[in-house]
């Protein structure tokens, strides 16, 4: 069998909430000025309540509105697969299993969570949300979820990205969002940086900056983010809950659950609910975070507090970070360049209850162009890493002679993200070495920051 | 329920071949040197006798190979979906339920007969295959299926798809496949239309001759066509056999079957299996083809005996046509702009076992638009011929007070076409209307070939 699906029934009712269940709370995030711990009130003038109640959550299962599992439909559940002509290639007594994003209407698993943030949006009455994207995922999913509800959708795109991928803003103008190229010169944010260097590609972090300064200026404006926060880790875990259905369905269990990390939502997605089972019930499944060599936060960041964005409008958050002026080289895979990860999955890491590990871009691109070849779905660049970790460890298994079950999340396709594979076949793609110069640059500002006890 | 799927082990384990009930068998293709009927040798240059044999079958059904279908598991059973939300949006009483072929490797139906036309190939000991693509569907396709069988790829682009797509360039490569703009100057076929005008867009009748020169120059090459033949017809078929078994699972039938028509495969593909039940068992489905306004061969075309391409290279084929040297306005639906229609369509439409219709462009991605932002879907170009009838269809069924089931052939994805619909948006596209003097021009050139009395 090559595809394990589920019914429409079968689509699971809660999201799964980690805090629960974490042996260690998260520190809790702090105001800029006071270094005090933040209450909700403080979240209000960006985040609907019903979003912000959701962020500070301690109850393990939180249900899904029906409206939200409805438009779910249109896409979900979503397939599983087992990669037998992969799996033959490499010739691995491996057995892997993907899940696939890419089905959905944005081609990522973004709009699991930008429907739901829509949807608690409009309970509110807000008309207008702001955001931010790089590689345009999130942008496009959050455009299309606004559509949907009938709010109006404002994107700052990562100027770099905006300029090469001209099909990301058709797309999210065929959904009726609003695409401004980041920093623009519509907020103060933006203009501070293009004062500095007018010629610059641009950074989440400053895209973040300048949506969340447009949000707080109009009270029916609200802003939306599309990783790194609880309640958009949590809206995700729908794809694990989904996985371990179809798990039980193919009468197997992984020993591993691989997923890249750029703010941490794909891996939470399918990782967390594993993860209930190794906190729960005693299982051992190795959860493993891939990130960039490029913008490695994981593996050689500092865990310690920081800001979300450049600007510094965000709450300090405990995370594993390289500082939020670092500047990640250009690789393509827009949505993993970004300075730090998210405080779950910071939390996870420092316990010892998931892995990190960093992998260099040309490795990435082999091994999309290998998984495109033998199973025939194009993925997104993002995606790449957890096929190349996946690859690792079957030819790890291979080489121990062990049969071992691995999962991957094949979070999107890469089909609006063509020209970096014809980037990658014209040779013009290289791997990045960060020297501990390039590391201690982004750190050394956070100095003023209160910092963590180990 | 939104969703109508299907297990693996449904996969449907024959082709069905029309010919085998149709009341009025097509006439003979006819060599264009003596005017007589050719025989399976006329093809041998340039097909696999599999595919020869498949081409004069009058077999009702034709098993499909284990090796094919395993490969068709990567992505079959497709879905079939019930669009709720589009009908609730039309406000009307028709059950609208569309097949997505979009899930394939290459993002559409053409991957259906790729794979089986290269494993043939395989069989046979071909080393290479030639062919053209339009809008670049039928290239990817092929270039797909051939990687998997380690054959060579060799694709002829039309000009201004080429220019406009890059995209599928890079997909293209990504298999393997070897791409040139047609015209090239590789062969006599595009080096004589460059000396009449070397600033010319191309045509698709243009790349096949290019694409038949090439293959016949060599023993160990051979010619691949994406449409128009009654193997490729046949090899469409499984998207329908499959709606077939949907359909008895949504306890429901449909009234109208719908879908495009370029060369006639993808409308073939689903109607065709339906079509069986109207010859054989008494129903009435009503089978639409449409075509774009701007190309249409089967409401303002002739039935006569035309080349497949613009060279003269094919047989002459008993179709309706609009001359193979009609120019095609350069209308954003790239698989839509050729002069003929298949000989199998051709001979239903004129024993009116199935009905055409022709829509203007800008209806058409008016439709496209109006899809995706109730289910989610972006459209191809080409699909979105398919849905705006079928939106005509369900006012009718509004109008009429009628509850009907529409069921339509959701070919392909739009992914590698956003640009088409930010020129939409951009107000760059218009619609075409056709003098009588543009539709005789095609025809009176065809006074020399045979014609088929009334």
């Amino acid at each position: 069998m090559n595809k394990i699906l589920l019914e429409e029934n079968e689509i699971p009712r809660h999201w799964y909430n980690i805090q629960a269940d974490m042996p260690n709370r998260p520190l809790p995030p702090l105001h800029p000025g006071t270094k005090q711990p933040i209450g909700p009130e403080d979240l209000a003038p960006i985040f609907p309540m019903g979003l912000i109640k959701q962020e500070v959550s301690t109850e393990q299962f939180i249900e899904i509105p029906d409206e939200v599992r409805d438009i779910y439909k249109l896409w979900r559940p979503t397939p599983m697969y087992r990669a037998h002509r992969l799996e033959k290639l490499l010739d691995t007594p491996a057995k892997i299993y993907y899940k696939y994003e890419g089905v959905s209407p944005s081609g990522s698993h973004k709009t699991n969570t930008a429907v739901a943030q829509a949807y608690y949006n409009k309970q509110e009455g807000v008309k207008k949300i702001t955001t931010e994207t790089g590689a345009g995922q999130w942008g496009t999913a959050l455009s299309i979820a606004c559509n949907m509800f009938d709010i109006e959708c404002e994107v700052y795109m990562v100027r770099i990205s905006f300029d090469q991928k001209p099909y990301r803003k058709a797309i999210m103008n065929s959904f009726n969002g609003k695409v401004y190229a980041s920093p623009s010169d519509r907020t103060k944010a933006g203009r501070d940086i293009l004062a500095q260097d007018p010629n610059t590609s641009g950074s989440l972090g400053i895209a973040i900056s300048e949506a969340i300064e447009m949000a707080v200026q109009d009270e029916h404006t609200k802003y939306a983010l599309g990783s790194v926060l609880n309640h958009v880790l949590m809206h995700q875990t729908i794809i694990g809950e989904e996985s371990l259905l179809q798990m039980e369905k193919a009468g197997d269990f992984p020993d591993i659950v691989i997923a890249p990390l750029g703010g941490g939502s794909n891996f939470a997605g399918i990782s967390f609910p594993f993860l209930r089972h190794n906190l729960k019930d005693g299982k051992k499944v190795r959860c493993i975070a891939v990130e960039p060599a490029s913008c490695p936060k994981l593996t050689k960041g500092e865990f310690r507090y920081d800001f979300g964005d450049t600007a510094g409008y965000t709450p300090l958050l405990p995370m594993y970070t390289l500082g939020h002026n670092f500047r990640p080289a250009a690789i393509h895979a827009g949505g993993l360049r970004y300075h730090g990860a998210s405080v779950l999955c910071s939390q996870l890491l420092r316990d010892g209850l998931i892995e990190a590990n960093a992998i260099q871009q040309l490795e990435c691109f082999e091994a999309g162009i290998t998984f495109a070849r033998t199973e025939g779905i194009m993925p997104a660049p993002e995606a790449t890493h957890g096929i190349a970790q996946a690859i690792r460890e079957a030819n790890i298994a291979k080489e121990e002679g062990k049969s071992k079950t691995i999962l991957f999340n094949l979070c999107g396709h890469g089909h609006l993200d063509m020209q970096a594979y014809q980037d990658y076949f014209d040779g013009k793609l290289k791997d990045h070495y960060l020297t501990e110069e390039d590391l201690k640059s982004g750190i050394k500002e956070l100095s003023d920051y209160p910092a963590i006890p180990n």
